[in-house]
């Protein structure tokens, strides 16, 4: 299918989206107490961000025929359970920054953190439910597999950190669990709640799994392609914590003699300093490393697209279309 | 209502069912991959402890007519709603020892305990979800406002650690949303699930809340007057960590001159040590706490048995009235 606007047309979409979520996310926990859990819970989910999952749930719900209007509280739901995720994460991955900010453990402190994240998760739900009808338990259950699913994937990021060897397979069950579980439960409860079909509903969990597995891989291109005022975060940040990226093990495959020492020290001294970073991306050059992780994201791209040929057309399907392409050139 | 057994018999029911509950739990997570995630689960949910929640969703669930059977999964996810709890405000409290074992983020690390908890919410849901039929949305509410309000109770809870004065009011408002509503959702999906009527749940609803005040209160008592071995935990912890308890809080409003100034003291230095324990404990008693304390734990129970008249008599009502008559006696 061919998109029948240009990027402006659908950029100017996705933005009248996202400025709604953003206030409905502003207006959430207003006024709720204790202050001492809602304030840092409005800290993270009001800290912006691309708004990406609550507007796929908003495409996918419109994909099948129904409307944004019918999802808004799903897509409040799906955006606040991933800034439960990002806030624990931040806390294991002992990370500072976050979309230019002090990440919720630094600002507050790690009890505030655990807590507000804790609670978020219930309130993802509380919202979740109120767009839920009659086919309620389905949705449910799609959910909270996604929750289970996310926490396994941390689990083995958690686990990379002290495993030697990585392989590149065990890297994507890795970022499916923790990343792209995520969008495809976004396309799943938005077809679900649109009443989609079946085959609607799976299609679009395809999409949304692809479109996360390229998502994630592009993510670590820019941790060390990217711009750190863009990015919001520390460029490099990856290689500072010793993070086996898809770049790194691709690279580790690759490289030998004098090469692979210098990523073996990444290893062993896990991580580097950041004067180091800088030697570390002209290795990845030279290996080839960038050329093979962009064909990578294309490859998943192309998964995502080729799954909605089961998708009647529509404007929300030229916007997912759209939207696949828009990530693969994304720099934050 | 006069009960039609001895003490033995229903402690009989509840033995049983704590085994069913005990092997359910047992099997839950079995197999279940990264063993990084599901080991420390599982050594949280098979920990042992009283599996009161759990048995309270069964016993709810039956005095409004329906069985014991239509209601494990339900109970089992309570359990593992409230074993959550404890892992997460475990790490927040530094809190050592539960149960008679190490902690979770003692046995194994901080950020490992983390993600368990996370994921036994996810659990929680799982088991939850495979109890609710046709009226899940009313069930699933409920158990999400729950969760809401414990992590509202737990950061009232951190509050106090660094408020000066700390009323008997905002302590009562603090265990409300940190313990005895968990009591009360559990009557209240058991009763939602069984199909009682909105009287019955209302009623279930607050002999819940009820009892859970009176077990809260009980709690702080035997932090300080129970037997170490039998209670699990070190005797005295809540002193020595500075806990607001009702008793502390009673005794600072009954305290005058130099008792006064030695209570004011665990305030200024957050806590005392294991060797002052005797004294405040004497300091206690002498200021005719205790005595106001158990008059508390038997109000609550009181509140707890009268809203029972509402429920028809059945057996299950039997034992939800031994079993609130039960925990003022109990030991641990």
């Amino acid at each position: 299918m061919n998109l029948s606007h240009g990027d402006k047309y659908y950029q100017n979409i996705y933005a009248k989206e996202v400025k709604k979520i953003e206030t409905k996310l502003s207006q959430l926990l207003k006024g709720r107490k204790p202050k001492s859990l809602y304030d840092p819970c409005e800290y993270i989910i009001t800290g912006g961000g691309k708004r990406l999952r609550p507007f796929i749930v908003l495409l996918a719900c419109k994909a099948v025929g129904a409307k944004f209007s019918d999802a808004y509280n799903a897509a409040i739901g799906v955006e606040v359970l991933h800034n439960f995720t990002l806030v624990h994460d931040d806390i294991m991955d002992n990370a500072k920054i976050r979309r230019g900010r002090p990440t919720t453990h630094i600002k507050f402190d790690t009890n505030t953190a655990i807590l507000a994240g804790d609670n978020l998760i219930a309130e993802a739900y509380h919202s979740l439910l109120k767009d839920c009808k009659d086919n309620d338990k389905l949705v449910l259950d799609t959910f909270t597999k996604g929750i289970t699913e996310i926490c396994e994937g941390q689990s083995y990021d958690k686990d990379f950190e002290n495993q030697q060897k990585v392989t590149i397979d065990e890297y994507k069950t890795m970022i499916l669990k923790k990343t792209a579980v995520m969008v495809q439960m976004c396309c799943s409860i938005g077809a679900q709640i649109g009443k989609g079909t079946k085959k609607e509903v799976r299609a679009l969990e395809n999409y949304g799994r692809n479109l996360g597995m390229a998502f994630q891989i592009q993510d670590d291109l820019l941790d060390i392609f990217g711009d750190e005022k863009e990015f919001g975060k520390t460029v490099g940040g990856d290689l500072i914590e010793g993070k086996k990226t898809f770049l790194f093990l691709k690279a580790f495959e690759k490289a030998k003699g004098k090469d692979l020492a210098e990523l073996k020290k990444v290893i062993t001294n896990s991580g580097v300093r950041k004067n180091q970073i800088k030697k570390y991306r002209d290795l990845y050059i030279s290996l080839g490393v960038i050329d093979e992780t962009e064909k990578e994201v294309e490859k998943y791209t192309k998964y995502a697209l080729r799954s909605l040929k089961n998708i009647n057309d529509s404007e929300s399907k030229e916007m997912l279309i759209w939207l696949a392409n828009t990530l693969i050139k994304r720099s934050k």
